[in-house]
């Protein structure tokens, strides 16, 4: 086998073997095939694109590149959630407790992030003493005896994904919808997962702004679940503003805490019984939608998910009274700074990817790999879009430790809203669930 | 300027500037931009094109990357001629002294040959005593004295283009007209051409397989040429079935003699008349294409050619003598075979690349870089498409030094060619004539 022949039959616009895509990945993974012919390739790929079969033989040969966690000494049927990424996305805190209190074990594998906030380890690291450092025995036991247990990657999942992504960076072909899926369901399946929920974002503030590539993006990864095994459904969720209310990782700790008590951003709730229905129907916790739908509300109400977050944050060596008493035992910012509307009318726009860009410049996330992350500052939103606002009403709370960022980000912030004099409706939250058997638009 | 950036450029479809072009092929030939971004700008040029300012930009930035051969001390306008490569090509051996007998000067830089054949140097050697090891004082006096000289290429000539042909080759990237044409109008321009004649070949044996590709070729450096102040006219001729009869070093050496003397092959003299006709009028000899036409047919039947053609073997150290008398002075096989018909019919094709590595088989041609190539083997065609056969009529000669290669390659001749029950048309020679105001179809 040739690396040549195989970009130019992908440059025809033909199919690759899964010989092929096992002679690229591992070829390349081992040093074999140079940097050089990939990129050509994945180029190549930009434009002919690639079949369902094709993605799921890359996807498969990425996590055959590398270690994969065994979780089959876990009981039950592992699902793990991924969103393709937002900005105030508070979904993975509420829905591991909850799921898990619905019967369903969850074993997360989980980073820490760069960008506007934290990943979720860094969001969890907001309790005092919580740590991911898990042995894979430690972790393996905590889900069986509590359901949920978060965990640091360690060991070299999926290393030929990491080189191709590295690649695909410096050679603008990250834009490519079936190597985007095959990334995404690469890192899932090496993490374990027996069935998988997807949240893909479209919107201004996501990676996919228009609807129909997120539902093609989410097409994809379910085609690729599909063929290997891997159950997998997606929701495709608005991300042209903000999920929830709180940007910032100890804000977003609380958040979740009430949305587990039942007091969280109508929004955020709402996503997280979307996408936790998913997980409980997947993971044989209910028959139905609706039954696994009540179940979940179920646990919400009488108290059981909440109780759930405080002895996985136990568990893992974090101060559950945070759980109980967020505003006595969570990291907390010095200054608080109002922003006001400076005029009446309808909040038309919050853009997601600059009020995320707010939370970051507060100190909430990473500009670089090993920046520091202050885990009390953020910001809390007051009003969303399609709200009515009056001048001096207060739109968001800025927590920060550095007054003047925050009057830095006081402006930015006013730069990323728009208010009209018409009224207008506010973005829709769910906009398509995408299964094996096609596309339901809402 | 950020190389992912242009890439990305690219890839959309936006136009490179001039600067970006710049700083993309001085960057790589300095080393500065990696082999993986370069192959993916290559392989989205593939898909994407590229506009004629970008092509010519790109040229003249390769022509920049190393040295330039300095011709201004040669009087008068220094009309260089290509060929875009085809099977039994002797209108460089031709070319030259005809040209130059009509007054206008040739200096040729040349290269051995990978392939059917050696190339203008291998053939020249054939001749005793040939050498083409002149300093470029030598050859600058020569062309001023003779008219005619024809130098090895020394020097470090348009590095980059060196450097991007060797990654596009193993990137499947080769195939892409913009990076095609201003790879060969580079090479031209830095080896000092004041004007160009192109001799782009169409048909099986060609690059350009189809005649719309070739006709493109041939306005992408056409408009090169015209952008960059180096006037360029384009033939498109046949290479379905070989040029002439002769495929073999010492072979087509004979075959120019005999062109030269006004003996040759019909389609070998009509295209040396034509592409002559062209550098005549470039090379300001004549005032129109027909006094042009009409002042190289009478240098061939006046013997001047000829006698330059001597001249110039001489001035470089050739045996003279094989001009006048090539059977006793060239080089000759030791076995003499001849291909008979095994049917009565229409010779319907010659596939001339097949015909071409028959030569090669023999020893004619180089398959590595530094094989070695025996200037006497080959073969001579006795008939050519359209003409009628009769079993045992012989079809061609080869000439060898190995009986049983021979045997082997009599084997794959016939292969190569078809006989047809129903009469078949020639194919046609000359198929186009592109210049700056437009492609004139024959």
């Amino acid at each position: 086998m040739q690396m040549v022949e195989i970009i130019q039959k992908k440059r025809d616009g033909k199919e690759l073997s899964t010989e092929e895509l096992q002679y690229l990945v591992q070829g390349y993974a081992k040093g074999k095939i140079p940097d050089y012919q990939v990129s050509a390739w994945a180029m190549a790929v930009f434009f002919r694109g690639m079949s369902p079969q094709e993605t799921a033989d890359l996807t498969m040969e990425m996590v055959r590149s590398g270690e994969e966690v065994d979780l089959s000494s876990i009981r039950g049927i592992k699902v793990d959630k991924h969103s393709t990424g937002g900005v105030g996305d508070t979904t993975t805190l509420v829905l591991g407790p909850l799921v898990a209190a619905a019967g369903v074990p969850v074993a997360k594998l989980s980073g820490r992030g760069l960008g506007h906030t934290g990943g979720t380890i860094d969001k969890l690291e907001s309790f005092a003493g919580f740590s991911t450092s898990l042995t894979t025995g430690e972790f393996v036991s905590q889900v069986n005896d509590l359901g949920v247990a978060v965990m640091g990657q360690t060991g070299d999942l999926t290393p030929a994904d990491k080189q191709l992504y590295g690649l695909r960076d410096v050679t603008a072909t990250v834009d490519s919808i079936p190597l985007i899926a095959s990334s995404i369901m690469s890192k899932k399946i090496a993490a374990g997962a027996d069935a998988i929920v997807l949240d893909v974002k479209t919107g201004k503030g996501a990676f996919m702004k228009e609807e129909e590539k997120a539902v093609e993006l989410a097409q994809a990864m379910v085609a690729i679940g599909s063929r290997v095994g891997r159950q997998t459904v997606a929701v495709i969720s608005d991300m042209e503003q903000p999920l929830g209310l709180a940007v910032g990782n100890a804000l977003e700790v609380k958040e979740a805490i009430d949305t587990l008590k039942g007091q969280g951003p109508k929004d955020l709730t709402e996503l997280c019984l979307t996408l936790g229905t998913h997980m409980v129907v997947l993971g044989g916790g209910a028959d139905s939608p609706e039954e696994a739908r009540r179940l979940l509300e179920e646990k919400i109400s009488d108290g059981t998910a909440l109780a759930k977050f405080r002895s996985f944050i136990e568990a893992q060596g974090g101060d559950g009274r945070a759980v109980e008493n967020p505003d006595a035992y969570l990291p907390k910012a010095e200054h608080i700074v109002e922003v006001q509307a400076d005029r009446s009318g309808t909040l038309a726009t919050l853009e997601a990817g600059e009020i995320g860009l707010c939370a970051m410049q507060l100190g909430a996330g990473r500009e670089t790999k090993d920046a520091p992350i202050d885990h009390a500052v953020g910001l809390v939103l007051r009003k969303k879009a399609g709200d009515h606002v009056k001048t001096g009403d207060v739109l968001a709370v800025l927590h920060a430790n550095d007054p003047t960022k925050a009057q830095r980000v006081k402006e930015r912030f006013l730069q990323a809203i728009t208010i009209t004099e018409t009224p207008v409706e506010p973005p829709r939250l769910i906009r398509a669930f995408v299964t094996e058997t096609g596309v339901e638009k809402l």
